[in-house]
């Protein structure tokens, strides 16, 4: 926020009476405003734009020489669960900044769904004193699916329009369409709070096209990051909805997306680029918002336009053009120097006028925590889980087969298919219950309550995980959050899940009655309190168990912690139960 | 603003469980979001778009047949005084509505000049009965040039952050340069206090290039309509100012400004349209923003284009495109129909789902008032001026000549010259005075005080009139509203400006000692009461008095109204003397 005593400081930089603190020379700015790269000079003061006339040269403490790089505006991630990352936001750091992404635009659903508004800000307590800027989604469905799944906690009108008060609070997050297709008081309360305040209102659209999205836009949602496929894109700017092109770790869509807006023509100013769910190794390997950009660029989208989906569009869509977005006067002086304009790797990173990343490393650490002990004790249950917890109750009779209803994955995608397959029916401990049948990679999926609140165990079948024994869980399932378990066989889905509640959250692989592989996140059961190195070698080691199962998935957790949310078609598994998605509703495992 | 409850009602007429209010079928689209014109189906529920998919047809009251006519977005002019037409808020409806605006920004400085935050109030009375939208641009500086001038009112930092506050504001009006380069806290404040609001700052950056323009926009200044020239214009948008192209009566900017554009393959996301000032019969005769559209489209900007700086990019810029700026779900339904794209004549506009008016016409009269008297009565004087009231003192000696700052009227463009001449001195009843010079159109100007507070009297001279004889008065002059006057007869400019103080108000014509022409102008000496048909009729009366005294110019009065204004280059003229506009100071119209 501006106070009337900051922009005085800036102006009077600007007219020479008082000192610059840096003056960025020999840079070629890229200028998204004008859509123009020239030679140019930067003059910053208190951490914002004072000039970029290339004339002028004002008093300033600190000169540097830019080599002759772009100066690029600092990238600008519209959507992102940095959950996902399994880092705290201190951590986080580490993998995006020196990318060049300066502005995350968080949804904090996952914590929210754990641990309320005071996971909310317990997670955020870190974040003035990050190199990065968190500008905050506020969750409007926690829970997301109310009455077919148990959460931790609960954001009502009153907690959301709290956060909403905060300055760092651009939006109501990700409102998904079961809210306005089935109207309900509440969100529609939300929607209007957040509106009143000149803020926006994200979108989630999966899946929804003709009247539907009508509707849906009709409510003020504001964008959607959901699109696959290039007709949904422009499905979605017809009824005046921005698309966020999306490139996560599960979910890439960028290729498909880009490719057909440049085959049909379209305009690019209502394209954003965000990241939702992407692991801190794949950052780490390929990138962040830059990788968008110059896989854009590699597309064929012009440069200017790229960067401008990464930039100015972003700042301007969530109303924040006067803060962020350009290298023009008066704006925070995130900076990216790149000796490159068509490959952005980022030589030197400014964050608010401070250099705080060089050549792929940032210059300090960014301690994690501390974080309160509440925030690591977050798993409760009366009595550990067995095999028989993962029985799959048959209405039919031992010896025949059933017709069931199986997940089916869709690899790097967010959504998933509803298959059928005829399985067998065996007699178990309490009667008939159906058999997985790992010969056709079709295996029992399992969602453990774990507040303590019911002891629920969801059983259903996937195909796509491709194991051949033991057990994979993780206590993060979107977006209950919830311990999810893929397995062969129910006991090691037993021992798996069993070592999660121990730990007070993680991930397990076992086998063979033991756990072969573990790896602990104690803050809500989502993110570890290591640093990123530290954490992405962990993954790698659980990565590697999981592959030693024989699952060829490159992010098997990362799938498991998706593969069965209540809100993304068709099918999503709760501890509830089986999920009919676009209807809302649980539905029996066997489909007759 | 939309409650939950006026949302659900949109989204149960969109999923058909209530009825609309209007099918409008048989139109094809133009989609300023998606860019694209498709034939297409609109559906409104109370004043708002229900759905725009062509292939729904839902159950609605009424069903009106678009005839193959195109459909676009309700046009926005994005920065406005509408006192210039002379006419009330009520009676601006009659000639902008017919031509498609439906939406005007205005900045109600000159009503604010004469009557404070009271004549502002009393002038917006009735805009929730108006066939258009009335967007308010909180004037920033009443006074605008603070010592330099007498004004009837101050708006302060309270009453200015009053009016913010409400809803259908939306920025703090023109902020001109001298208010940030010699920074005041009380415009920091208010500039910090808006932006805490997250509304804009609209700027005025009359001339300002290099340092000074960054100095400027570093103070949170988003737009400048005052671009003369496309180097001005890419100036600013390299400082990330945007500009709104001008086509008012005396500023005209659109031909230079697009033609320059399209040679440098300029961008046009950053630009928008507005008329500022520009008299009633000027948009009778040739339309108002649909003028711009077309006259742009004309010059070879793509119809896409110049449609979305007319709509979408306006509503985007004030932060209102979830209400405002395109034919999409949930926005407000102001649409008009046009047989033409490339020549946008509206047969049919609709606003807020209401058809306000048909080939040219308003369907329904709005009519004007009442006003409360206080407005009426805004003149005061203790003593009528005489003809020794326009002396111009020399330092110099009669019989001799003295170099003499002259204001030179430059064409079509508000800004002005500072020349130089040579006039004769004679002797006056005071003492040495300074003559004009009729036979080289170097008249005298005055500015004559009218609150009643000190009975200045501020003279100088102009070169541009051209009159032949007598005198012409005006109660509008830029931006204090003290009564502006040209003449070739010291004796007839005290007939014109003491006729105005009688009528409380006007435009006069005099010659030879006596009223050639008169207008009144009662609601605070700046707007009549009248019907636009009547306002203009007694307009074209004036108009030909001042043509019959040989003044060349189309529209005299409007060019008298801005020609002494103390914050346009470079010379300004004020109640108090002249004005040097870049150094803002009183200097002597003696140069030597």
């Amino acid at each position: 926020m501006r106070s009337a005593e900051s922009i005085r400081e800036i102006i009077e930089a600007g007219l020479g009476k008082v000192s610059c603190d840096l003056r960025l020379e020999n840079i070629r700015l890229v200028n998204v405003f004008s859509s123009e790269v020239y030679p140019s000079v930067i003059h910053i003061k208190d951490g914002r734009i004072v000039s970029v006339d290339p004339d002028v040269r004002l008093p300033s403490r600190r000169v540097v020489d830019g080599q002759g790089c772009y100066a690029l505006p600092g990238l600008i991630d519209t959507h992102v669960h940095f959950e996902s990352t399994m880092l705290a936001p201190e951590a986080v750091a580490e993998v995006i900044v020196p990318h060049g992404t300066t502005t995350m635009c968080v949804d904090l659903m996952e914590i929210a769904n754990v641990a309320g508004v005071a996971g909310l800000k317990a997670l955020l307590q870190s974040r003035h004193r990050l190199p990065y800027r968190i500008l905050i989604e506020v969750s409007s469905r926690v829970p997301t699916a109310p009455g077919l799944e148990t959460t931790g906690a609960v954001l009502g009108a009153a907690e959301v329009m709290e956060i909403m008060a905060w300055e760092e609070s651009v939006s109501l997050g990700e409102l998904d369409p079961s809210k306005i297709l089935f109207p309900k008081d509440e969100y529609l309360h939300k929607i209007a709070d957040t509106l009143a305040r000149r803020k926006i209102v994200n979108g989630h659209a999966i899946g929804r096209l003709g009247q539907e999205l009508n509707v849906y836009a009709s409510a003020g949602i504001s964008d959607d990051h959901e699109c696959v496929e290039v007709e949904e894109l422009l499905a979605r700017l017809r009824v005046g909805i921005k698309v966020l092109v999306r490139e996560g770790s599960t979910e890439r869509n960028l290729d498909r997306l880009l490719s057909g807006v440049l085959e049909r023509g379209l305009p690019f100013d209502n394209l954003m680029f965000c990241t939702d769910d992407k692991h801190a190794t794949e950052i780490r390997e390929e990138g962040h918002i830059n990788y968008n950009v110059n896989r854009a660029m590699a597309l064929g989208v012009p440069p200017m336009e790229a960067l401008k989906m990464a930039t100015l569009h972003a700042a301007r869509h969530f109303r924040l053009e006067d803060e962020l977005g350009s290298l023009t006067p008066g704006r925070l002086a995130d900076i990216i120097l790149s000796r490159e304009l068509t490959d952005i790797r980022p030589e030197v990173v400014y964050f608010e006028g401070r250099e705080v990343a060089r050549q792929g490393r940032l210059l300090e650490p960014c301690p994690v925590g501390p974080y309160p002990d509440w925030m690591k004790k977050t798993f409760m249950r009366e009595t550990p889980v067995t095999a028989a917890s993962f029985a799959a109750p048959s209405r039919s009779t031992a010896g025949v087969n059933s017709r069931v209803r199986v997940i089916g994955l869709i690899p790097e995608q967010i959504i998933n298919t509803c298959e059928e397959a005829e399985l067998a029916v065996r007699n178990g401990e309490t009667g008939p219950e159906i058999a997985a049948a790992p010969e056709r990679d079709i295996l029992k999926l399992a969602v453990v309550e774990r507040y303590g609140k019911n002891g629920n165990v969801g059983v259903g079948f996937v195909r796509g995980f491709g194991l051949k024994a033991g057990a994979l869980a993780y206590s993060m399932s979107h977006d209950h959050h919830n311990i999810v378990c893929v397995g062969v066989d129910e006991a090691d889905m037993a021992v798996a899940v069993n070592r999660i509640f121990a730990m007070q959250g993680g991930l397990t692989v076992a086998r063979a009655g033991r756990i072969e592989a573990e790896m602990r996140l104690p803050l809500g059961g989502l993110m570890s309190e290591g640093d990123a190195e530290s954490v992405m070698a962990e993954l790698d080691v659980m990565n590697a168990a999981a592959a030693a199962l024989g699952c060829p998935l490159p992010a098997p957790f990362m799938t498991l912690s998706f593969i069965s949310l209540p809100t993304v078609p068709e099918l999503g598994l709760t501890d509830m139960g089986l999920v009919d998605v676009l209807e809302h509703k649980l539905i029996p495992v066997e489909s007759r």
